[in-house]
């Protein structure tokens, strides 16, 4: 509908997820009106990303370097590994500041719908690290939902034997949440993970 | 939270208009599983728009060349100006195939509020193309809220005396909506705008 580049960079936007095509043109629209030193630096940042972000070789979490911070930090606990689906968990997690381990990203959840299998996630590379011995609990933060579960259940059988303590996330009532608008099956959880007062 | 350019483009993404931290996160992370031939792509639009897309030196519309292509066409009607606030107005009207003359882009509405006069907007360029004496009709388009209305107040006075036919886009109800959930202005206008069953 507009001309050139203006519709090829509202079409652009549009491919974004979660951007549809009124935002696209509202964003397209700011971006012309904004100085061009800052639309340099935005589209610089863009390519940066794409040359500079590695994947940290140990947990897979995104990194500048070949190790990230978290797992070249040695205030960290090497003995405690939290696996979690995404990059974006780990920053969840590192906000409430309650666990000083390491974390294991998977990159995914088992999903046979999308076709992501057990292969698909970064499990051989877990299995990697739990060999020397160092590890002695795993915790499973995958999401609370269907394929975060399956994964969660599937990581726990394959782990079984090896001995170490594995555990998951617990799931109950959001705390700042109404208990009338808690579905069942959070309800539900929350009465069998319930735990005395003391 | 997280390291390096990662962080800088979710810093990026959430200046931009209704995008929230959350949205900012989930498209960098789309962006980083990317190819990358399409954040090259991407980044190479955000740059050209800044380079190529020019105002249209007759109507104000966004453009490619010195003059935009409604503007540049002579199978539309010279005789009639539609005035807009913004080239996505252009767009909309554009859609409903409606209406074959040109546009004049204000670049705005008046609003003292946010200190936008009548010198700030593109009016000295639309009394210019009024001179000649081609145009005979005026349609005022711009938003049917406080700052449009205004604007096309003060767009009618100052041209009555200028012996031309000035319109505004009729208000009334939106077309497939609920009488009953329309605005006791909107109904006023429906009412006062009522026309005759032929």
């Amino acid at each position: 509908m507009y001309e050139g580049a203006v519709q090829d960079l509202i079409d652009e936007l549009g491919r974004l997820p979660g951007i549809g095509p009124k935002s696209a043109q509202r964003i397209a629209f700011h971006l012309l009106a904004t100085e061009p030193a800052d639309v340099e630096r935005f589209a610089g940042t863009l390519l940066r990303v794409k040359n500079e972000v590695k994947f940290c070789s140990v947990c897979g979490n995104v990194a500048q370097a070949d190790v990230c911070r978290i797992c070249s930090d040695p205030r960290r606990d090497p003995a405690v590994i939290c696996v979690v689906e995404e990059p974006k968990d780990v920053v969840a997690i590192e906000r409430t500041r309650e666990f000083r381990g390491r974390y294991h990203v998977l990159g995914g959840a088992i999903s046979p719908i999308d076709g992501v299998g057990p292969d698909d996630l970064r499990i051989r590379e877990l299995l990697g690290r739990l060999r020397d011995g160092v590890v002695t609990e795993l915790i499973i933060a995958t999401d609370p939902n269907l394929e975060g579960e399956a994964t969660a259940t599937y990581l726990a059988r394959m782990l079984a034997p090896m001995g170490l303590t594995v555990t998951r996330l617990a799931s109950g009532l959001p705390v700042g949440g109404d208990l009338e608008y808690a579905d069942e099956v959070t309800l539900g959880r929350a009465f069998s993970g319930r735990r005395r007062i003391e």
